[in-house]
This record gives C-alpha cells, structure tokens and sequence, in this order.
C-alpha cells in the first residue's frame, strides 16, 4: 500500500472509533487501563527482547548517550508504565464534567466538556511514550493514533500489540488506539494533514521533528518543544538556597526537559559565587562566557550555540549579566519559553521576572525541576506544551479534552 | 518595500509592542477604548464617505447583495461600533486574574490569565470587524494586525487612523494596532507565517479563506469558519414551537452565521408540517429533496451543493429524514460543527441529539441564533470558533488570552 494511502485508513479508522469513544462509560476506560498494565507484566520478557533489538541497532547507529537513555526500557521503567496506567486509571474522568451552566434569557446553557476526538501524537524513541500517550487519550476518550521515533520501532510495535490486548480482554475495539508501523518520513507529513479525521496533533520532541511537523501541519498543533531552561541567580539571592537549586536543576535528572541549560549569574556576586557553583557541580562540564571565564580559569567558552543548546546532559552554560533585564532579555532569545527560573530576595525583582519572563512556567526561589504535571496536581501529563493556545505548560487529562456549549430551551427565540 | 519585509517590519512592530501592552492598566485601556468611540463620533462623516468608495467599487465589481450588506457603514452602523467599543470597555479585564491557586508541596502555585501576546485577525469586507477586533485585543492586552478585506480598504485604513488617534490621545503608542494596508493576497501568506513574532492567527470569513489561510499557516490558527446550521424538526416536536423557530432562525437576520441554512424534517410529519412551513416562510425560497418535493410541489430540487451551501440569504434547504440517527448523519456530512438544533418533545431524542452532534453549539428547543457571545453572557465577541481547541462557539475576551504558570517557593527542589 501507499504510505499515504495507509495513513488516510488509519485516520479513518481512528475517525470511526471516536464516536464510540465519547461515551464510553469511565468503568469500562479504567478496567482497559488496568488489563493494560497486566499485560505488560507478563510480556515483561519479550517486551525487554523487542527493546534489545533496538538498542543494539541503536549502538550500531552510534546514537548518543543520551539518546540510548530514553530508548531503553529495563525492568525499573516497565514498572514506571505500569504505575503509571494505574495511576491514570484512578484519575477523575474529565468527559461530561459541567463546566459551566448559566441561564441567560431564561434558557439553559451548559458548558460540557467532552474529548477533542482523534489526536496524532508524533514522539521520538522513546517507548514509554507509546503507553503513556494511550493511556491518557483512552481515559479523555479519544481516538489516538501513535507516531514513534523509527529507532524504537520493534519497542513500540510489541508495546502496541500489548495495548491492544488489553483492549479486547475489555471489550474494547483494538482499534481506538492506532500505531504507525511504517517508519517512513513521508508518513508524518501524511499524518498531520487529515483535517476532517485528526483534531490535534502532538508532537513531542527535539527542534527538527517540531519544525518539520509545524511545517507540514494543516490539523491543529500544540507544540511539546525543547526545553532550555534556565536559573537567573540574582545579586540578592541565598547562596545556600541557590547552589542546592542549580544543582537540582541540573543534576537531578539532566536528560528531561525541565532540567537547566544555562545559568545566569548577577555581575555583582559572580567573583564569590561561580567559584562555589564550579566547586558544587564537580560532575559538571561548565561552559563561560568572558567574565565567568576570568573567574573560572580553566573551562571552555561558552558560544552562541551553547546558548540555544538543550544539552540533556551533564554540561551548563553560565553567562554573568549586570540586570534582572538583561537576563530576562537572554530568556527571551535563547529559551524555549518552556520553564525558566529566577533565585532572588527581591520582591521587585521576583515580580519583573514573573510578568515578563514569556515561558509557560516561571519558578521563584524553586527549582524548574518542580515544573511538571504530577508536582502540579494534574495527574499524569502527556507532556510539556511550550504553545500559548489551549494548554500551556504541563498537559494532563483536562487539556486533553475540549468543550461544547448545549442551550436548553422552550421555545427560545433570539428577539435583538 | 517587498510585501514579504512590509508584513515583517508590521509583525516586528507588533511583537515589540506586545510587551508593554502586557502589563498596561485597566483603566488606560478603557480610557483608549472612549476615546476611540468619540473619535468614531467625530469622523463619523469621512468615515462614511470612504465607505461609499468602497461600496461603488463594490457595486460595479457586482458583487453579491449579501457582500454589499456586510460591507456597508451607514449611521446605524457607525452607532454599532460605539456602542460595541463602549460595551467592551465595560467589561472585567481578564488579564491578571488568578485562575488557581494550590500548594502542591508546600510551594504556592498560581495558574495567571495573562495575554496571548499578538494576534493576527485576517477578516473579508465587513468595516466593523476593524473596530470590534481591534478593541477586544487591546482590552484582553494583545497587539493586533489587522488585515481586511481588499474590498473595503478605504473603510479598513480610515477606521485604523481613528483608532490610531484614539490610542494617541491616552498616550498608547498607536503602533500596538496595526492595519495591512497592502492588499496583495501573499501578504496574507507572510503574515501566516511569522513564527516567534505571530502568537495566534484568527481567519473570519469563508471556505477559501479559511483553506488558504490553514494551507499557508505555520502559526497557530483558529478558525471562525462558516456556519452551515441546521434546525432538525423531530417527529414529537411542538409545531408551533417549531414554525417559530424555523422562522426565527433563519429570517431573523438571515446574512449572519447562526441562521440556519438547511431544515431536516422527521418523515412522519413532514406531510402536514412542510405547508405550514411553507406558508410561514413566504419570502424564504425554499430547495427540497425529492421527498420534500413530492409535498410542496413547486419548489427547486435541493442538489448536493445547496446542503453544503451557506446561503446567507432568504434560501432554505429543506430534507425529510427517517430517524434522528439520520439527521445526525446529515449534519456530521454537511455541515460545518458551528451550531446546530433540535426541535422534540423526546427526551431520549434530545440527548441523543447533543450527544452526538460534533459542533460547537447544540440547541434544544431553541434558536441556532442564540449562539452568541453576547446573548452567552461571554461579553462581545471576536467570532465563534469552529475549531475545537482553545476556544470553542463564541470566542470573547477570555478566550483571547492564555495562562502562564509561577511557582513561588523557598528553596523548594524536586526530590523523586
């Protein structure tokens, strides 16, 4: 078949499934979710032997350490999936909740929240993202079909077939939940320009996947971008408090997004300070610019490149600035508007920082490890979206959902 | 200038004022928005005579009668925009409202209203949208660019220096407005285009529009598409209610997108209901399906293109179906998910109905024509999206503005 023609039936069939999706009854959505999780513990062996195949290829390939990383799926993460579809499943189910009603003019109107439909989400090799991504669009009853990165593709082909087991032990069609198997490029462009079968695709990932979706896309996107994060230690800040956050932020687990990228350090206590950060960060490769590389003698210069880095690795670029300004101003260039950071005492300062820094979450005297659905209450998250429109930041259930207006009436009539 | 570097420098502009518009006071802006109004006043003769260039134009162009409606600016209409700019300045800021606030552990975290930033309105020849667009952006703090139709360009570039003298005499740098005054339709596909510069992309108007706007777009779109309504006159259905409502919606004011175009009659009282209705709607030419057409004998067939047509005009497409299922069908073919109605006395039949329509309104026993933001208590409103994420039917201030995330903590890191 044509891999155009073979993405049109797969939207097809996910358009079909929506429907019955919508209403489909909470119990029946976690029972799926739970038979699910079972599923993959007792394929836990061929599911490790699928992900083998991958990562050898994968080495092979001589992908990146970081990019082996998030490929891997060992026990300890299998355990992650299915903690994570438990916890999913004992979530509020967000379809139906009244949002709103109203009685203008004397008619009812309700406000109801329902799901989006069919949503595409486009990932990179990471095959916990298969189960996460099914999971949190079954629970908000929609339709998904799933795009992986080609170098999981044996991972996320298993992971698919186990789903969709689950599935049918609940007697649930297989076919709400839809995978790519073919893993050519051309298939993406296909994917994202079924208006009329897909509502909204997500794309999850590194900066050329997003541009290329962007591009390419006629359906709706929200963009999970990278994240270049960043800390502004200010010229008031607690060095105590500032050197456990940098070192949160950027060691805790460097190779998410809400790690740090870059630190930004007030001219003022630069001299004391970087020597204690460098001292701290023993594990750390630092980049500098000028002035950090005056204080800190022996590291590399940090270029223009490293200041739009998402190093996902164990490496910081530290720029000194004279102003909350000026660092808001490097934010505004080199972010990713994704989680940026400011450690200060001021109450002025903390302000500035807050209104004008344009990320999706700003963190004060907290590190931007914190930013993060679960930390936030909204339960499992399908991602991070760095876009302004319908959901911002961490994207769980809720904004996986839309809504839809119903007027009540008896005879209503509009008279003006 | 290229239109390519025009529409940028236009885009850069907006971008730039964007940032002080953030934070600007309610008062500033409503202030901004009465002076703007006296401003109308004031022109008000000039502005009718641009106009009436535009409206010649229009004439000899032959344009259609509906065209011509929307394009005119009379007094009536004039009175319109000041009371709609006096309105919007009424209404509660949305910007700086705390959505929620918690205290997931132990930080405080606060959800902000803030704005999206710049929005680009793209709108066909109807002056008014000028005004009404400009003024919701500025309440809800985003710059705007405006692009009009070519149509009424005189219109559109005197309206744009009222509003600029307005903003001027409260002290608002007049460039957080601005109009594309070139009409050259690339630079609609520049414009669409702007990433980093363009928050949101809001097209107003008809299927090419619409099309070519979402083909050339890389920035996010929300569409205000047409409305292909639909009132559906269920076999239990009051008929008294229903030859009012009929009549309400689509003679009321049959040039807008909430009037119905297509009536969908349960077959088991089409024969007695199709006279009255027809005798009801005396100046509506109504377009039948063949079974329609076997009751009211002198009336045109009703082809494929009348059910997808937006007539905007005294036409009605008229249907007879079997079952509720049925004119469900019709309407997920048809029409364009913007607002759609039943008439019944059937409980199970009305819940299946809201149910199961996918659009962004559904009636009961009430007037498609009620969709509104102004009749929803949402305030004016910049169009009603047929889209279904963010905004969903009419689309108000709040809808014009996002959410940022803080955290404020005291040396809060992520543990686990």
């Amino acid at each position: 078949m044509e891999i155009k023609s073979y993405i049109e039936s797969i939207s097809k069939k996910a358009k079909d499934e929506s429907f019955s999706l919508r209403s489909l009854n909470s119990d029946v959505k976690n029972k799926a979710l739970i038979s699910i999780s079972k599923k993959l513990d007792e394929m836990r062996e061929s599911i490790k032997e699928a992900n083998k195949e991958d990562y050898e290829r994968g080495k092979e390939k001589r992908l990146s350490k970081a990019f082996l990383d998030r490929l891997l799926l060992n026990d300890k993460r299998i355990d992650g999936m299915i903690n994570s579809l438990k916890e999913i499943a004992s979530f509020e189910d967000p379809v139906g909740e009244v949002v709103g009603v109203k009685r203008p003019q004397g008619f009812v109107l309700e406000k109801v929240r329902i799901p989006i439909g069919v949503i595409a989400v486009i990932f990179e090799s990471r095959p916990n993202v298969t189960i996460d991504a099914a999971a949190l669009c079954l629970k908000s009853g929609n339709a998904v079909i799933l795009r992986g990165g080609s170098d999981a593709i044996e991972s996320g082909k298993l992971l698919n077939s186990v789903i969709k087991e689950g599935l049918r032990e609940v007697g649930i069609d297989p076919e709400v939940v839809q995978y790519v198997e073919r893993t050519e490029h051309e298939g993406v462009n296909w994917l994202v320009r079924q208006n009329g079968l897909i509502d909204l695709v997500i794309p999850r990932g590194g900066e050329s996947l997003i541009k290329s979706v962007v591009e390419a896309a006629t359906v709706p996107v929200i963009k999970h971008y990278k994240g270049v994060c960043h800390l502004f230690v200010d010229a008031s800040a607690d060095f105590n408090m500032a050197l456990d956050m940098v070192e949160n932020a950027k060691t805790q687990r460097p190779a998410v997004c809400n790690a740090i990228e870059t630190l930004l350090v007030h001219s003022s206590i630069a001299g004391e300070f970087l020597p204690l950060i460098q001292n701290r960060l023993e594990n750390v490769e630092l980049r500098g610019c000028e002035i950090t590389r005056s204080i800190l003698k022996n590291i590399k210069e940090a270029t223009e490149d490293d200041y739009y880095a998402e190093y996902l690795d164990l490496i910081l670029a530290v720029k000194v600035v004279d102003t909350v300004e000026e660092a808001v101003k490097h934010i505004e260039k080199y972010g990713s508007h994704h989680t940026d950071g400011i450690i200060t005492g001021s109450v002025e300062n903390m302000e500035y920082f807050a209104n004008n820094v344009d990320s999706a979450v700003v963190t004060i005297n907290a590190s931007t490890r914190l930013s993060d659905g679960g930390v936030f209450g909204l339960g499992a998250e399908i991602g991070i979206s760095t876009d302004k429109l319908h959901a911002r930041g961490p994207m769980g259930l809720r904004e996986l959902t839309t809504y839809k207006w119903v007027v009540r009436g008896s005879g209503h009539l509009r008279i003006l």
